[in-house]
């Protein structure tokens, strides 16, 4: 199988795993039992993967929380800001495209009197910075913009999005799930108050992701009860995972530099060999302000599930939309829904019927693009051929 | 080391991370990537870990949401039924003895205009089923009482207060982050309509969790996103940990009648052996309705953290209060805080500065009991020689 849905998900590096697995044997004291050794150690082992997490990001170890999601950092971003800020105003800017832990948080909001502003995205899935400067006013306390959408991996102005929010003062919030590990993040740059990784989307385990809240920046938690986490996020830390997350931010830090080349590499082959091979193909996101090792595209006529299927069979693992959608899309009906992105960045729908993406990661190889550009003519040619919509254009 | 704090959390059993593993290392698939093997891998792997869970307390799957923590569920269980059920009355009634999971969420509930009934418990710690009763009203929507107290190890007649419940009409959430793996659960025994169980707490990994709601009860998810958990919990599911879980309650449910017994061998034989060093030690909970393996005191004017500590430089971890509480003791001050589970038994403050519980698990033996009974004279006679209280009595 070769895996290119790294966007949902990476393959944990085996160094993180090595590293956590003593957590589980071993130091399996709970971090809130500082009277003895082995709860003192899981504490230790804990605080030692924070710096290592602030390092990744630029921020100080007291500015992050460990949280269970990318899901759950963008919830306490947004709702536990909230909490604090009702007084403030009741406006709320993000783009089309964020992902559903984010749009979903913020529709929601409008049945407690909140206005919601969502930026338009051009062609290339770029918010315009002029834009969000126009659509901030007295009453906006939040700004939540992603900084790499993983569906069409586009790369949006997040430092000149910051510098807008913080001219004016407003509050501002990057999910930056699907850029860590893949694109630079410094929270300085960005100026961010907020910012959200996960960190199962570099190279680290499930069950561990961070929220970077600003020193000074007020958050109330959504889990309450033991006051783990400062307060902000109750609960026993899941100490194995957050100690894998933590050595995973280190070798991003560390290798980065190294690996993005070669995804740019891969990248660079796979976009010219497919944009080669069909003429009724185009990708989808922008040309040079993309996530490295991301590609993602639409065939007229054929539809992105199908494709999906079809490279699965032969050993292909892609994405069609965003994972965390799947199951919003099973929910609602068994055909295809227009992914709220591609509608975004203005996709045809009438011959468009769905994208598919596939985003390398460092252990994928130049080989791996050459076995997909040799198992894509054919396939296509099938899918063609079972298309009624080709077949009747 | 010998470990004596299983009450908060215990080792995982190796077997379980043997399983978890290859989801680390193999199936590192998104489960909510339906369309390749290596993402069906993972949900199908979730699924049967369901099948686990739901077979452990006697539940269905599908009434089965799996979190991050018990923390987690009981925020779930609470906040998200009581999202549904604003227009029925907002009158909830806890017992006095409750997981700050509990206890915090419902007490903040004030500020929504919610009443609180906090039930006595007696010196054993039990509620009395006649006290609920009459404490039931026609607002009452919610009642919360934990399975077993990880302070003092006392059972709650959980039976009898399902059935009040029942009769009355009133949704029953039990907090069995203590009971698990070492008291029998059956949901429909106990009559409840959500129970919250955590994976470390019956030697599963860290960072899973689950609360079992029963069908037709309406709960509100806390996290909103890809629709993860049936729209329960978004946020990508915590395979490596789950499937863990999953193993541990299998595990649990076909060892318990084998270990139990032992823990509660070793059990008498501390009580015993305690109980005939001390003239001025009283043991705190319940005689004979207390968790197996599960002994708890307080010894007359000698600090619970002084002894902890002597205890833990001598080799064994046990717990002073709660694990979970320890955070919360110091933000407020360096100096002790008198447990709120000991004020409510009706521990005489004057003369008690502190509890010590200590929890055996399956790993623990009869020696180490032994031990425990050995080093504890000429500790306690330390400490009663340090102690300005002993001296001025």
């Amino acid at each position: 199988m070769i895996y290119l849905d790294n966007v949902a998900g990476t393959k944990p590096d085996q160094r993180v795993i090595d590293k956590m697995i003593p957590y589980f044997t071993e130091h399996y004291g709970n971090p809130s039992a500082h009277f003895y050794p082995i709860g003192r150690e899981a504490f230790e082992a804990m605080e030692a993967a924070r710096v290592q997490v602030a390092d990744f990001i630029g921020a100080t170890a007291d500015e992050i929380v460990f949280t269970s999601s990318g899901t759950e950092s963008n919830n306490l971003a947004i709702k536990g800001f909230l909490k604090n800020s009702a007084n403030k105003g009741k406006h709320i800017i993000i783009s089309e495209i964020e992902h559903f832990s984010v749009d979903t948080v913020v529709t929601k909001l409008i049945n407690d009197g909140y206005e919601i502003t969502k930026l338009k995205v051009n062609k290339g899935g770029l918010v315009d910075p002029a834009d969000l400067e126009k659509a901030i006013k007295d009453e906006t306390v939040l700004v939540s913009i992603q900084y790499v959408n993983p569906e069409i991996g586009t790369i949006q102005y997040t430092e000149e999005l910051g510098a807008i929010c913080k001219a004016k003062g407003v509050t501002f919030h990057v999910d930056a799930v699907a850029a860590a590990g893949f694109v630079e993040i410094d929270v300085n740059k960005l100026k961010c108050d907020m910012l959200s990784i996960a960190s199962q989307n570099f190279f680290g385990p499930k069950g561990a992701a961070a929220l970077y809240i600003r020193e000074g920046v007020k958050v109330s938690g959504l889990l309450d009860g033991g006051f783990q986490e400062r307060g902000y996020r109750s609960g026993t830390e899941n100490v194995p995972a957050i100690v894998g997350m933590g050595l995973a931010a280190e070798i991003a830090k560390a290798e980065m530099a190294e690996y993005v080349p070669k995804l740019e590499a891969m990248q660079k082959k796979l976009w010219d060999g497919l944009g080669g091979l069909f003429d009724f193909l185009h990708f989808t996101g922008h040309d040079t302000r993309r996530r490295p090792g991301h590609v993602s595209f639409w065939i007229e006529y054929i539809e992105g599930e199908s494709l999906l299927m079809w490279l699965s069979l032969k050993g292909f693992a892609c994405a069609s939309g965003s994972a965390c959608s799947s199951n919003i899309l099973a929910e609602d009906e068994d055909d295809l829904v227009a992914s709220p992105v591609l509608t975004a960045v203005g996709v045809p729908t009438d011959i468009c019927a769905g994208s598919l993406g596939m985003s390398m990661s460092r252990y994928n190889t130049l080989e791996d693009i050459d076995k997909v550009l040799e198992v894509m003519p054919e396939t296509v040619q099938k899918l063609c051929e079972m298309s009624t919509m080709y077949n009747q254009k």
